[in-house]
């Protein structure tokens, strides 16, 4: 397969100490370092869960017998997505109500929803849905928020992928947590139960929003994430309704808000974005908060477009989500960069901004720095994690190849995903789901949601 | 398979007088008729290239053992999508030319490919591999504009799919036609040569714009096509510049100085339509000129976003299209109705706007009629044209399902496209194409291609 783009002469490794359990080869390799070029054809060698060898494929390699050799020629090598922004069991809710004004699609539908119908049961399945969907698609690492979250802990854990899975904070009777003067108590558990469970799952705190939880929750939910050094979510400036009740309550605007109570900081998560000032846009980026970019969901509630492009030319690392299914309505990465660097350049009357290469390091290195792992994943380094996909350029919509940063982002899409590894564990082959049952689950969410009783 | 929708109880047709040679069974069957909701489970019959009975699957039903049976549980029936605008051999230059600001991306790349790399052979083999992706995405009929059309003729005609194609008519030397003096004795060769051919094709102009042709090829373009009472196309109104440069030129709007011509009228389909005020749309609905929305070449040449909301509201039948490859950069309608939906609510503020059902319509009974064959295809009803597609529900993006419109545009993409029927005849059958050689097409393509001397 050739490329027309320059080829980074990678020299070959030092002599490899370990024997490789997995040889990804005969793709071209993005490895999504900076700087980097395609290596085309590759060979990227996994032992356990780690990358300990990526080298041009110009001379013959000898496996040891028991190595799990993935032909990778007529495919793109690359890191796994990482979906910053995700409310996983909203699978259930997906389609269920569209098209709606804002307030009532939240207050008459996905409210009433949630309330009636989560319950263990129901997040867990939901999250096996999304699993599923994100492992077919290509995303190996994300970042949740939600209720019931002890069971999409155990969900993601059965699928084998790696999350940061926070639980809910809000400050009124939620799903699971009907008294709100209980939320931080219940979070503080929540973390205490699942830290160091598994090496692929860290738990954490989703503060709903700054006009939903109250200066002490939020005060509270930083602290709780300080003293475990965890991130702490939030959704912020969704709508500009949103930043009017907080200015009206408070007298500043929601970012001046979060920065009175003392938790702008590395720490903080913030999706969403869209309501912004030049100063609080400046404000978030010299306190290192994270940015996470929700461009689909924020087009189909008709939120606006979140000014990502000047975020970034402040050195700011913002990274990708697709939100939940009741307001995107998928878990395809590959459609979300596409449809970020579109909203990007219509948004900005610029078409040179939100270039390819840049909306690829949203959706792998810089989700990383989001979900505070970067060191371990969202490149293909050595000594970095095994969280690698492989996407087949076979597709006649993905015919020519010139430029392979062009072709993920603006033909791609999940549906050309067909190896995925997390953690050195093979979880999607030839498109088939390896940790997961795909008819199983499927069957039990229609099951389960055929009984939602839907004023649609 | 339940959806929460209610069901139309469509009443068993009259006795049929003709055997089926094709049944399709058994999947939530979306006519696109107004008013109609989707029939669950359904059955239709088609007999040589029509559609001759529709049924509730409610009874047993005895076939002619020669008839092919396509089983669609598990998936929606639906017309086939109509792609109202595109280049279709632009497929060679996918990729090769992304994130550039507008004029260097035209006169710098575009521009110069075209005229480097354009021949009757590239131009043939880059419209199958554009008809191949139509066909795996789900497209039975489009409209087409470009240079050598007689070869993007030859390659639809062996395809099977259905089309308006139109011989590109610029008043600078083009590729094909180095002499612009000629571009109407070309064209009117063109519709003669081709009028008649096929029942599946119509031969056509397309002038390239109000600022690229002179008053006088926009007036001789629309002459012919009204003397073969056949469509015009247009690009029009795609970029402020262009308005600018239209109006310092001929002291008018483009939509006004094209009525000064005498050319707004029910024969003029315009492409992109974007840069227009209210009184030029209100223009363009009193003389029943037909609009083709383009959001994602709109998107992500930051073009802006059309004001189609506005233009249905005024009762104007609405078409949506790709655009080229070059400037999308796929075919895949089922993405294009989703970014219609969502670039529509975000630009206006408004989440009711561009409703799952009505971009839907854009992508089929609109389309037919912007193609000027509603009364043919579109919908799927007793006595139309037999383009009908399956769609596969059985992807973990599909589940659950409330809603079949909202899971077509929101969740579902090309890919999920199983079958495809064009004029009775099966272009994809179990993801697997029937009139072209897959293999044989990418592979000559990525031939032709790596010839193309690229500064990318």
């Amino acid at each position: 397969m050739m490329t027309h783009l320059d080829i980074t002469t990678k020299p070959l490794s030092d002599s490899v100490h370990e024997e490789p359990d997995i040889v990804i080869e005969g793709g071209i390799l993005i490895t999504m370092v900076d700087g980097e070029g395609p290596i085309d054809p590759a060979r990227v060698c996994v032992n356990k869960n780690r990358i300990i060898d990526i080298q041009v494929m110009d001379e013959a390699f000898s496996f040891p017998a028991s190595a799990e050799i993935i032909d990778a020629s007529g495919c793109i090598i690359m890191p796994g997505l990482i979906n910053s922004h995700c409310h996983t069991p909203m699978t259930l809710f997906r389609g269920a109500a569209d098209d709606l004004p804002l307030r009532e699609w939240l207050d008459d539908k996905i409210f009433p929803m949630e309330s009636e119908h989560l319950r263990p049961e129901t997040v867990y399945w939901g999250s096996l849905l999304g699993c599923l969907e994100m492992i077919a698609s290509g995303t190996t690492s994300f970042m949740d928020g939600y209720f019931f979250e002890d069971d999409t802990v155990q969900a993601v854990h059965r699928s084998g992928l790696r999350a940061h899975l926070a639980q809910g904070v809000i400050d009124f009777p939620a799903p699971g947590i009907p008294d709100p003067a209980e939320n931080l108590i219940k979070g503080t558990e929540f973390i205490e139960k699942w830290a160091g469970f598994s090496d692929l799952i860290s738990p954490g705190l989703f503060c709903h929003s700054p006009s939903t939880c109250s200066a002490k929750t939020l005060r509270g939910a930083a602290e709780i994430s300080k003293d475990f050094s965890l991130p702490l979510q939030i959704h912020l400036s969704e709508t500009s309704d949103e930043v009017d009740e907080i200015i009206k309550k408070t007298g500043q605007r929601p970012v001046h808000f979060l920065n009175k109570l003392g938790i702008l900081d590395e720490g903080l998560v913030a999706a969403h974005a869209v309501h912004l000032t030049r100063d609080e846009i400046e404000l978030l980026a010299e306190r290192g908060v994270k940015i996470v970019h929700v461009p689909e969901s924020n087009m189909k509630l008709s939120s606006g477009a979140a000014r990502i492009a000047e975020m970034i030319s402040l050195g700011m690392k913002v990274g990708l989500g697709t939100d939940g299914c009741a307001s995107n309505n998928d878990l395809d990465l590959f459609q979300e960069m596409d449809t970020a660097a579109k909203l990007g350049k219509v948004s900005t009357g610029n078409p040179v901004s939100m270039e390819a290469r840049t909306v690829l390091k949203m959706a792998t290195s810089w989700g990383g720095a989001v979900l505070g792992i970067e060191q371990e994943v969202g490149t293909i380094e050595k000594g970095k994690k095994a969280d690698i996909i492989v996407v087949d350029l076979q597709g006649p919509h993905l015919v020519p190849l010139y430029n392979p940063f062009s072709s993920l982002v603006y033909s791609a899409t999940g549906a050309d995903v067909r190896d995925v590894i997390v953690d050195g564990r093979i979880l999607l082959r030839n498109r088939g789901f390896q940790t997961l049952d795909p008819d199983e689950i499927m069957k039990k969410v229609r099951a389960l949601t055929s009984t939602f009783a839907l004023k649609a």
